[in-house]
């Protein structure tokens, strides 16, 4: 999906949210648990019922390696059960040596319809790169992380920018906007003014609402740029709304409430 | 796999070799290529040519997934197929936040028999620690890589040292020298002798010997430690030795090499 389809899909449903499959066996309403194909049931109940009022899908792929050759199973009836329509993210953090990162590049983007694949910068250029020769495909790379753990390096000084600022700096020259996103954590608040400063233009992926209890306002009111420019993820406060049989409705309840708040901040 | 048993291991066979099994159907001989299960056919192969002269394989995933499914399925076989006399690595650089470790952890230490996980550092302490807390397994954290990237991150200076100086130094805390190992490149000789100061005690997995150029001499010399601390990786330059029928020959008689040279060096 190029950004300019992305931006279309963005004011058509004046929403800018990401459902994020993070499909937990445990966690799924205890009527779907004994289905042969439980995982992608409930994945099909998300999809359908809050369809209409996100832009993309995000799943995360450790939770579908989590169950082997059937978890992988479920995760390519998923993308495909997606469709066209939405801009869908292979979650995955992957970054390897060159000739590696080729193989995850395939994996997501030629046998399976993924837009976008999440991926780690450490091991620097080579390592992103593979994931940037796709036309009409995205790679997104790790900013500044939602969790506790982003303290020990990303926030770290590497002389006179923390280690997050230069991996903006430097990666953001490696495409562009229209190849290229950030993941920026809701609950780095304090830090959404400055990174806009570095990278005004770039897409940033958003996860950290919800759950991990950052704020779609402040995110919206500080990152949005004058074409959205974000995609904020909510994963488990939309899938695990509800735990009974109609757990599809209060899913799509949530997604509502989400929509409607995006639909006051977009422009 | 206990730091005792590969110890064990290395002592009996004279040998640190990790046998890299990064297998490309592209790649495979021809006469293999069209078996229906061509890529566990290939391993099994490489596999029974040169068990007895490595103590560890080392799957990279992303060869795997490359082929969906059927990509996984040959990924399982194959790590069975190896049992539990070889230190079994998924090369795979995950790491996300904690309960998305959580997931990539079940998935190869629950449901798959690995014994080690490669982890990528930069997402901080809760992506690395769910992989610490599985008695016998272990995450191999990337420290400084072999890769033409490095350059970009690894080896920028953040404060008073370089970035993988510092991670090295804050990893090590996580963990123990029986739970943590670092992925140290092959490549990197100018840095073997510094790497030692910071983690005496730790393993080192050392890729890039082979196709990448990276010296067995220099870095035996360089970073062994009085129990050796070292598994050195080859991929391509064994399993892609041969290209016709008798391929696996062609593997073993690399193989033998390396084993042989590794039998000098240790002590």
């Amino acid at each position: 999906m190029t950004r300019n389809e992305l931006l279309q899909q963005i004011q058509t449903k004046r929403s800018y949210l990401c459902v994020g499959l993070d499909t937990d066996i445990n966690k799924i309403p205890a009527h779907l648990r004994n289905h042969p194909d439980a995982i992608f049931e409930f994945n099909k109940a998300i999809i359908d019922a809050t369809r209409d009022l996100c832009v993309s899908y995000k799943i995360n792929t450790a939770f579908y390696e989590a169950y082997g050759v059937r978890g992988w199973q479920a995760l390519e009836k998923t993308v495909h059960y997606i469709g066209n329509e939405h801009f869908k993210i292979a979650d995955a953090k992957r970054g390897d040596i060159g000739n590696t990162s080729d193989q995850y590049a395939k994996a997501f983007f030629e046998n399976l319809p993924f837009d976008a694949v999440t991926v780690a910068p450490y091991m620097g250029s080579d390592s992103v790169q593979p994931f940037l020769k796709y036309e009409g495909k995205w790679a997104i790379v790790l900013g500044l992380t939602s969790n506790k753990g982003a303290a020990d390096f990303e926030l770290q000084s590497c002389g006179d920018e923390l280690l997050y600022e230069k991996v903006l700096k430097t990666v953001s020259q490696w495409g562009t906007p229209e190849n290229l996103m950030f993941v920026v954590g809701a609950t780095q608040s304090d830090s959404f003014i400055n990174i806009r400063k570095l990278i005004p233009d770039h897409f940033l992926l958003v996860p950290g609402v919800g759950a991990q209890g950052g704020s779609l306002q402040e995110i919206s009111e500080k990152a949005m740029n004058a074409s959205c420019g974000l995609l904020v993820n909510v994963s488990r406060d939309i899938i695990y709304a509800g735990s009974e049989e109609n757990f599809a409705v209060a899913a799509r309840n949530k997604a509502i409430n989400y929509q409607k708040e995006m639909h006051k901040y977009l422009k």
